[in-house]
């Protein structure tokens, strides 16, 4: 009798997923039909003595803070620790092309007719489409089935860039920072925005962490969560910091960055006391960030994610040194990210003549 | 007996609604109950002998060519004939803050539970509500019920910027131009997308002259629909030439711009082969359009709309005509625009303060 056909599941070889945690990944369980296929690459935060369970019949590669000490030696310092910005580590060691990122407090959404959402595979449908970073259309993603470019739209356009990000969502409980969570304790995500879009060039956004994919060859190296948690003056804005510094990179190279579907169940809100101490400098200085990222001028030069991003390294030094030490201290680590980057990812062929294609 | 509390329509004495068409208005028995309260501009286009019926308990007012001429006279050249363009008249003639302009070919849509809605509630909601141009939010509208600013989002921007325009969506028959139409005959939009979203400081977007609010006081002068249709070597865009101006002069002004929700239900596609005749120079034209209204940059002491918009017009004649002369006559007409626009609103001292206040 004949079998039917398996479709392998996409990309299967060229992904991995990328889970910071503290704990048991029993989260996992409801992930397995989307995630079974794929390579796990889990970097456990705090104690190292203590042992994280994954389910049974997962690939995966778990890496704990005596292994990134190993593997990177004194280039370890750029790795945040009780924070869930060690999750860069992942973004490190992975060989494949391309990364989805998740929180283990996140869980299979279902869309409006009650359908669980394959969140990687909406993911995947992202970054294997093209961006439209230069011109908005109304209808959103041109390149989705029902849809196109509208009238008014230059037809020289329409071919679009690389993609390198894709940003998802969270139903239930909002991404909102403490001071938000205090006055709206309540308050749930329950709208469901059937809509992919590209942020469009020279527009800065909040990226969120929790649910995340990216071309890794693209935009890799830009990816890098900053210094939080243990022993730094600042957490939960590890994302955000990778978001500014990517997307000025990925505007000067010519790449795209995609926000909207696909939705996960975000299902616990953290305590907004604790967010509120470690947030409260974040809040005001990125009243300063904000317009230093938008004023960040690339030279021609940097034809490379690396040599872009050791560039925004020096500017700010140069400029957020003033705003707090905090900043030339993460200015060092951005270079040390790269070198490590570099380290681990000898063979940087490739992805250069990628960016040097793509950049204008 | 207590008389149940009846609810003033918002708006009902600051806004009208401009028409422009070529038939009997029929199409307005399915929009009675949402547009009964409202007074109508009918701006008649073509044969002005022709008698255009308005159903029953409609309060209007209705211009044909030979009203245009003898309002304006010598300035009428200005305003477009047999081209829906011609609706700009109506916004010049109003004497209200906010405007609403829709075509005879749409009608009421439904929303995904079924309902009626109503286009133009929700057109004053969005332009009643702030805009946020200056950084993206990743949920969209943050001062709809349910949402609001996500982390990272600075707070310095949370007040947000005036709204300028609101721009709203067609369910059925997308607006696409005519090569798209020929390709695609039978693509229908059938996805609500359940979001309002500020089109960024920067950022470029075809705006459709469908289903479209503004506000009058804020930007009216920049509404100009330009030369299309009887005598124009182009037709099909009136409104992107619309959007385009407004767009960069909003931007200049600090003044926001919305797209998204409300969905009309547009009914007709019209003729893709008369459509490619009308579009065609519009079609290459645009490629050099857009990178022309890319660059501009108004001057700071360029503090109302007219002012902004007789700026513009300089840079048209000065950039574009080498495109073609028709962008000469069509600089001309902007300047003749804002001449007919001041006669016939000779009190603009409350306009030009409040551009005043918004502008950065």
């Amino acid at each position: 009798m004949a079998q039917p056909a398996v479709i392998a599941p996409p990309l299967k070889d060229e992904l991995d997923i990328v889970i910071p945690t503290i704990r048991n990944l029993d989260f996992l369980e409801m992930w397995r039909p989307f995630f079974q296929h794929y390579h796990l690459i889990i970097v456990q935060d705090g104690d190292p003595s203590k042992t994280i369970k994954v389910p049974e019949g997962f690939d995966y590669e778990l890496y704990n803070r005596n292994d990134i000490n190993m593997i990177l030696g004194p280039k370890a310092s750029c790795i945040s620790f009780k924070d869930s910005a060690c999750r860069c580590f992942g973004y490190m060691v992975s060989k494949k092309k391309y990364i989805y990122t998740i929180d283990d407090d996140c869980f299979v959404a279902k869309d409006p007719t009650g359908k669980d959402i394959n969140a990687l595979e909406q993911h995947i449908r992202n970054l294997l489409t093209p961006s439209t970073p230069f011109f908005f259309n109304t209808l959103y993603d041109p390149y989705r089935e029902g849809a196109d470019f509208v009238r008014g739209y230059p037809f020289s356009l329409r071919e679009g860039v690389p993609t390198a990000v894709s940003h998802g969502l969270w139903l239930n409980i909002p991404d909102y920072d403490a001071p938000t969570q205090l006055v709206k304790p309540l308050e749930r995500n329950t709208r469901y925005v059937d809509a992919v879009m590209t942020v469009p060039k020279g527009t800065l956004f909040p990226m969120c962490g929790m649910n995340l994919g990216f071309n890794r060859e693209l935009i890799g190296p830009a990816m890098y969560f900053g210094l939080m948690g243990d022993g730094q003056p600042i957490g939960r804005y590890d994302d955000m910091w990778a978001g500014w510094c990517m997307k000025v990179i990925a505007d000067h190279l010519g790449l795209g960055v995609k926000s909207g579907l696909p939705y996960i169940w975000h299902s616990k809100a953290s305590n907004p006391f604790v967010n509120l101490k470690k947030e409260y400098k974040g809040i005001y200085w990125q009243e300063e960030l904000i317009p230093f990222f938008q004023s960040v001028s690339l030279p021609k030069d940097c034809t490379t994610v690396q040599k872009c991003y050791l560039e925004l390294s020096k500017l700010v030094k140069a400029k957020l040194g003033k705003v707090d030490d905090y900043f030339l201290k993460l200015a060092d680590a951005m270079v040390t990210w790269i070198e490590a980057w570099d380290e681990l990812n000898p063979l940087e062929a490739k992805p250069a003549e990628l960016s040097n294609g793509a950049s204008k």
